[in-house]
């Protein structure tokens, strides 16, 4: 529930087309709805500016069916993350609009164009082919938050030259997310040449001492950069939502 | 070297107050300097808009100054973070307008007022009384880079009201940074809050089981709000950094 | 094999019903038997108050049909933890009253509606829907060792305003159980809020560097709140067997 | 600040002793009381029955006395905890009934004997010599909060037999702390033998791959035993705290 | 080849039974065959008393079955340990006296019966159920190699009378082997009973934080009783070989 | 594209049998050549004199295909490491030439007989036969960079004179892998009898705490040998590289 | 107190010398003995056939003088290990036979000379010059222990002839003792050569990666030869405890 | 001993200089020699091509001067690493010729100007200042065993243009060695760069995750690059010893 459906509702009984029992029905669930297996924050959107996104890894098809459910009479986008296309093609069947992207392994239900409210362009770059999924998941959801995203894949420090091909679209982002696996040095050195805040995503590709990304987390943490924060590995979500937070402020 | 200095020389060659010979000398230092032990990145400020700032831990003091002393003559803020008070005191007697801040071990050499730059405030909590020495380290970097800055300390989640009791700064602020040892839970709560992009900044306060940090690092990575991105352990100079970078986006 | 039982043989030869040698039969059988590839403690419900439990995973399904059928003859109650519903469904079908629950992978066996002795109630709160199956095992043991039990989920710190729409029920519980993955925040919060004992339970939700839940696990080690101790990950069950001690005492 | 402090202010009103002004004055402070480095949590003592203990490793000697001063106004008891001889020394030379103990490295200041409340008692168990600072730390803690406390050292299970010879003193106890370092087996063993809940304390007493008490918080964690919970290595605090919270259920 | 068949070789041509031809043939595949993807150590059952044992794991069955043929030809028992069920029925099939063990998961060829060679009584004793298949490895191959040995499953700390009431047999025993996962901590008090070397091995057997037996590891690893040893998790087959190598001395 | 395919073109211009335009247009892809899910470095045979080798793990089939047809065009030797049976069928049977490798699972697609341009010789020692594996992608990926590469493999410390009846070969080589699991002390034995580089190569072959290789590779970076330098866990590519690189020098 | 000092004090009372009052005394002190901060195991010399040896490591000087003055009554050898050379001064002040090893940071007290009573010869071996102090500490114990001990210093893998060159006293020992710190390949290489039980202990001697043992302790945990069972890191004392228990059997 | 000084010992016999009995008293030496804490390995420089080099860390000075004594008899350069300024400077006052550099720890003593025997030039490039003890100790090494070496300091990739403006001296070196530490990304940008083998050292510099140099260690093993191999954090003398191994191939 944004603001505009909120006063849309205050409106509506201002304008006396809406009792205030029924208005009073609706906003009593605003704040916070028990389901017994969820408590759903529809204060989210208001408070936060967008709504909650369900973690779907765990969670079982019903229990993801019936949050949306409720979430659908009033957020106007909705976000899965971390769903298997088994699951996914359940739920989607279910919720007309809702697309599942397999790549990113991650359902999106928009009901509207969703308006580019971002202040300026959000790039996303990863080190390698391998690191596609996790930047496709911090694509969707920074689109999903209202900005103009772009992206450049598998520009990794082994051929640097890659990444220097594209220095005009670097320079000109006002965030960076950089996505990288096995040793995780590209985010150290795109921070490097940009007076931008870079958010730096690790990826579990790689195998021995890549220890399911920890080395590429650690090296994200101890760049010698100094213009980077990192998130979790392979937390392309939060690196699209923490961008977005900062291309709005 | 930022743009006003650049700029300055080359109206001074324009009016012809500088021989060509003198600003060629001048400018070829401009990119790298190399003085042997280190390769002094001149061109940072004008490619990141704040010069390189001196990592002390494991350098020498003639190192410090050696490099500081070639700084000075192109820069009008120098920061040096991580030097012990014993080798900070030699340093500032060499350098005049040089401030060593002992709880943030950090020389402070500022040659003007910093003008704000920043838009907004950038707010820095910190969870414990012991925690203050690093966020100083953040609320130093972030004033020479010309923000605005409050600060909030000891309002650990043990006792939440303590936090609450301060909601409007925290509601107003466009950027925060949230400084924790032990559990590191500070942040998650504060980012479940606002609507505003939040620095975690694990500290190595704690005994036993914290590893020096390790366990507060690790929470805040795995942190179940999403407009959180951390920092190395007791990294108050990266987060001061990337709220800068953040604040000007 | 609790007092009553024991009492009820010990009546029945002071009666003369049964002979001394029965008697015997049945009482040497008390202590410890060994069935080769088990030693079944029968006497663990004189000494602990209750049965042992039986640890599913591992075991084979004879093993603990086995161990099951000699425990029958004594026992009023029996749990197995840990066993996946394949196994699960074999062991029930040679067990009238024998119920699966499988959320939280654990076989309930109850001859009698189990009395309330516990003096307080016990309350037990998740962090997230993922967390759930958790804390069903918790709810269940302790149920089962004659406690008031009551639930609450999905009440994590990203909303912690979630979490004080149940204040009264937290405040008035005797022993909380507070169960979470991620981050493991919430049982410090909790425990910040009340002035009874918090058993924390950190789960293996999570991903990328939550390590299986090791992150939390830490996290709850290192809270700054003291009035919380720890259990195993994902330990429902002990943290339900220890509240239960604790409400006894 | 405790409920007969407060009732104490309010009877004193009521009488008209003391003016509104005057209580206002008092009062305004109870909640929280800001003074720059340290938010002081006065109402603890009434939410948890017992004042904010300090955390005195990494505070500076002015920071511990000028939280002292605060709280020597309103509470009946005051505890420091980690802190070395030498920061104490100067700290109890400015408080008369304070003491300092340094086998526990504990300050700990009441000025009227403490009744005590808890329902049982609390036994504490180390399984080495070596241990018994950590236990003291527990026993001072327990004391502190109203309880009878005993102490069996030195028992650990390289001779079991020395456990056994005080099993009746075991098996009376209300709640028990077991304190160890090295293997950390002594809590499994203890708990196996009562009825009773079992705080489990890891010490890091012990040497190379003991990783200063990581192995003994592991054992415990991982304990056969159900009647236990752990808590931070080397925390005889928590564990004193947390006994008294569960002898008083 | 152990000293007996190489004795018989040396006799056949002594007597002129073999030509010198001949034996040069056989013998000169004694010290060490190389059949391109093993090096097979034929030498070392006169170097060490017994053939070299397979390691079935990685291997493949072609692989497995190459190595044993060669072995076949000298060696009077084979032993091959982690060979899951379906690799172990391909490679039983192809050798009669072949026997696969599947709790254990090794192969055991032995032509006739072993003499029992080794001086006293090995005594394998396990904490849990669970852990017999890593007890039965061992008990395999000390029985492989010549000695008595006895058997004690199921008597872990959590009920310390169950162990007692094996005393006698645990006295008796000249060499002591003890299984366990979880807390490990059984050999600690088993070897604080006897004054014989005790071989501990940590199982995999546990969750959450056992880490797949590395606590059980680290326990055993840091006991406060002297007469212990360890070997690699899970590893049976390494505590029979040392046992059997201890009883021999 | 290497330095004979450039030459070839630039001839063909200088003879004008093409056209500026053709040469041009087959030129400019020549760098890098951005395929939307991976840059391709066609540059790389002429900076590094041999071509970017593909990383299979994580690709799809298509992204596979897709790349070995940008290179196919220009590259006389493709190489794709860590690809599976099942996506290998798919591949080779798509180029002609190809042919896949299933115990390196590697596909080689070589044009023609590629020449031996390494100076000496290098030999792989691999400690177990299950490590040949990781010896053979060593040994594919030496072979396909112009080298004569010897083998001997299963000739571990365990009956070092295994290893000894090798000296010769050990002794004449110009550069070592050696290739080792467990316990992984191989490389530290080898160098110690060479005045020769030696690359360590640690492998996954283990259990327990072997920790998926980490134990190898801990030791090879710990060895008292000087003439040692160590690639990831289970990289034989990497090593095969590495001494190619070496024997050009 | 061993089985001599039993039957003499038996003996006197049976020759009237010595009143049952009397002795009565002295034997009720032989099991265990409470003396607050220590329970001393009098009856270990019976029932492990050495007395209970004394970790100086975190004791105070007059916790470990009043140990030994207790076990100076009965015991005719005491031992007191890691132990710094300033407490060991003034504990050897006041027992005359004390003397202190500073190199294994030992205590050793013996009235009278060891008779030799292990069957076999132990051998010490250590890998480098700096391995030395924790074989000292194996030394001392198997010496105290009553067995005949021998040394070799400094044959580590770099240069595996300087082993060769003792190869007739390795093989002729009974038990071995193999000291490694680095990589820890030095038990593996010696296990293979011999039909003997190997003790392995690894030492802390390295940097970097060798995280003060961790390395060489799961190099040996891992090893490809059988004979071999590992104690804790620097544990000098338990190798040779087990190695004199070993050489009992 | 070279084959220098072989040669003339057996010439000088040839020419009747010497007698075959002071001869055979020298060569008797030749192989190893025990000095009871030392094992010294004359015959090192004829296998190896360079003599032992002493590791001076955790050794006495007595010791580390005893065996240079034995070594300066045969051996024309000598080196000691990690070696204090105090204990070396003892040290260097027995030995003329004898040098400390305390930048890197080490000895050198060198009886002669060391000709340069190595093909091609080994490039020592530092991330930064704070790497350049590490840097100079593979510098000395490297320098000793006859190479030319040189040297760029204070390269790191947060100004990847500094790197860049050495590139012909990079591309021109025949082996490099690339030493950093926090991220560790320098050597897979470098290696990325040439066609030459790199060797990558990891140091501890950096703080909190970097974990004393384990960060760039985990780094540098997940290059992409794969012309890289690691040795051990700060372990310079290695890949000082490792490149003049390769650039004498």
């Amino acid at each position: 529930m944004n603001e505009t459906t909120l006063k849309s509702i205050l409106n509506s009984v201002a304008r006396g087309e809406t009792s205030i029992e029924n208005a009073l029905q609706t906003l009593k669930h605003l704040s916070v709805e028990d389901i017994g297996y969820a408590h759903i924050d529809h204060h989210r959107s208001l408070r936060k500016g967008f709504p909650e996104v369900i973690f779907g890894q765990n969670k079982s098809v019903d229990q993801i069916i019936g949050i949306m459910e409720r979430m659908n009479q009033w957020e106007k986008i909705i976000l899965v993350t971390r769903i298997d296309p088994d699951k996914a093609a359940t739920v989607i069947s279910r919720f007309k609009d809702a697309e599942y992207h397999d790549d990113a392994q991650m359902i999106y239900l928009a009901k509207d164009t969703i308006p580019v409210t971002g202040k300026g362009t959000i790039l996303i770059i990863s080190a390698g082919t391998s690191d596609i999924p996790v930047a496709k998941e911090a694509f969707l959801t920074a689109k999903a938050m209202g900005n103009d995203v772009e992206t450049v894949f598998d520009v990794g420090v082994a051929g640097i030259h890659r990444l220097f091909s594209h220095k005009k679209m670097i320079e000109s982002a006002s965030v960076l997310i950089v996505v990288a696996g096995m040793e995780g040095a590209l985010p150290s050195v795109v921070a490097g040449l940009v007076d931008r805040p870079v958010i730096a995503v690790p990826t579990s590709v790689g195998y021995g001492s890549s220890f399911g990304g920890l080395t590429a987390l650690l090296s994200m943490l101890n760049s010698c950069s100094s213009n980077i924060a990192v998130v979790n590995i392979d937390n392309g979500f939060g690196a699209g939502y923490m961008a977005a937070m900062i291309n709005r402020v």
